[in-house]
């Protein structure tokens, strides 16, 4: 495909249209383009990847745009991914990243895209992943990666980055509801963001406390929980300085490519695993599933029974495939 | 095995005990304990599913607590499984269930049953079916699945029931969150708990007007708003009657037939999909992937790469096994 090579060259070349076209092959195949993956795979692991995420309404758009802002100043090239949740029955985002990200968007060097949530049938970690590939093969320095911190796939975009930075409000700064999110988990530090609103020291005390109780997997590392007013820009400077120091503990530690290879690992396993459920589901195992599901439901064969003999003919099928 | 047919045995008959053991089983067991769900699925279908699901704090807990009081009242037997989010580095919930709970929980005709999120890897709402089967299976007429409305899993529960009711109070109310989350597409019907609270009828309007975008697919069936406040017991005799109109609505129709049916299928793809992962990642396969990993960070090969030789390998495997 003459084509591919085209957009895989744009890519490595940092062309601009190729990478929104890469990414929209990406985001919108039902059958990932693994020769594309595969044209830029050489050239990936040098981006370092920041994970921004938090519950709704913590401030992480306007938080990606004053970071984007601020690497730019360090002649950065910043890639940014926003993966917002939308609506199946609306078809499409409730508020546009493009207004919210307006400050970076007119930069050259900022490449925005927002990836819809929609529809993604928990392949949506998998095409977040590949879009960073895309950003970081087009020569970006840094990729930042926002979600929203509510469902798993949305937490396994989140733990998909080199550094997660979890941002919170005094609101929900008393850390339960993050806790039962699942947020204070992949946290490798906690902005506390809108810090001018009451009950904020408070929050902060709440969020330390609960990081007290967590098991620290690489010894060395305590996140820190940073005060921000993101709308303002204060407090971003220390951010960008504190996802350098983790960076750097990283590094020196051996823990980044340690993450970077259980990264690659995870990926792995999500894309065989999409695979074998491509190969399962062929049209005629799907009518026979809808043919004997009545069955079922009169009783007459259990929902193990009926699993079993898929599985079965499955088996039946790879034996004459191979 | 004599000790499993003594728990089906026991199930079937409504012994507390039996029905504790085989929930445990379901919940804990790696492997499904197939014997006991095909020994009981003869006796499931009766009874009526019933989805209690919203954001955290809107007064899930306390909702369906006064509607198995209520349902207690009118002599019919209820169970409740509340799928509660624990934090993996807790280990246990937050709040216990058991104390929300504690006005019917000395009520030997309801039994309560709290599952954990943690750990279960999507297979929550698997559990949670066969759970609810279990207690359908031990006469119960009444199954009420109380369960966050954040992550898809839990949506995926909350979607197991005949009738779903999503709770949301009036902070919450302007319905773009809950919209966002995908609770809006879920509910039967919607109830504004905490109504005395400020903002409440501005609220109420709100998610109307939101219900009014959504398509209707069962053409005669238009969720309402109702409006409680479920901790001083107010507006729960509505619900109830509410459950009841929809539960004839699907009834009538033959909706309800569909939807079992529907929700079977789901079920059934969901225990294939574990299978064939429990037959694919093991041992063997899971050391290859790990032998091979550094390469592909190192660039030697692509994640395809290494994707397609673990697939190969597992065709060939299925091939000898056949």
């Amino acid at each position: 495909m003459a084509d591919m090579n085209h957009i895989i060259e744009g890519v490595l070349a940092g062309n601009r249209r190729a990478i929104a076209r890469a990414i929209s092959l990406v985001e919108n195949s039902s059958v990932t383009p693994k020769e594309l993956l595969n044209g830029i795979h050489s050239a990936t692991g040098r981006a370092y990847r920041v994970g921004v995420t938090g519950p709704p309404g913590a401030g992480k758009s306007t938080l990606t745009n004053k970071l984007a802002k601020l690497y730019r100043q360090r002649n950065l090239r910043i890639g940014i991914i926003a993966v917002d949740p939308t609506s199946p029955f609306t078809g499409g985002a409730l508020l546009g990243d493009r207004v919210r990200m307006s400050d970076v968007e007119m930069d050259e060097a900022v490449f925005i895209r927002s990836m819809a949530s929609r529809g993604s049938l928990g392949g949506l970690s998998k095409k977040a992943n590949e879009a960073a590939d895309i950003l970081d093969a087009a020569g970006h320095d840094v990729v930042l990666l926002e979600t929203v911190g509510v469902g798993q796939s949305e937490l396994d975009i989140a733990g998909a980055a080199d550094t997660t930075i979890v941002v919170l409000v005094p609101e929900s700064g008393d850390g339960i509801q993050a806790m039962k999110a699942g947020l204070m988990e992949i946290g490798d530090f906690f902005v506390l963001n809108k810090a001018d609103r009451p009950g904020a020291d408070q929050a902060v005390m709440s969020i330390k406390m609960i990081l007290g109780f967590r098991p620290h997997s690489e010894s060395t590392w305590m996140p820190d929980v940073l005060k921000t007013q993101a709308s303002e820009g204060k407090g971003i400077e220390e951010v960008v300085e504190y996802v350098q120091k983790h960076r750097e503990h990283l590094e020196k530690s051996g823990a980044l490519a340690q993450r970077r290879m259980e990264r690659l690992e995870r990926r792995i396993r999500e894309i065989v695993e999409r695979q074998l459920h491509i190969d399962f589901w062929n049209p005629d195992r799907s009518l026979l599933l809808r043919s004997q599901i009545e069955k079922v439901y009169e009783k007459q064969m259990t929902l193990y029974d009926l699993a079993g003999s898929l599985i079965e003919s499955f088996k039946i099928t790879q034996s004459f495939a191979t």
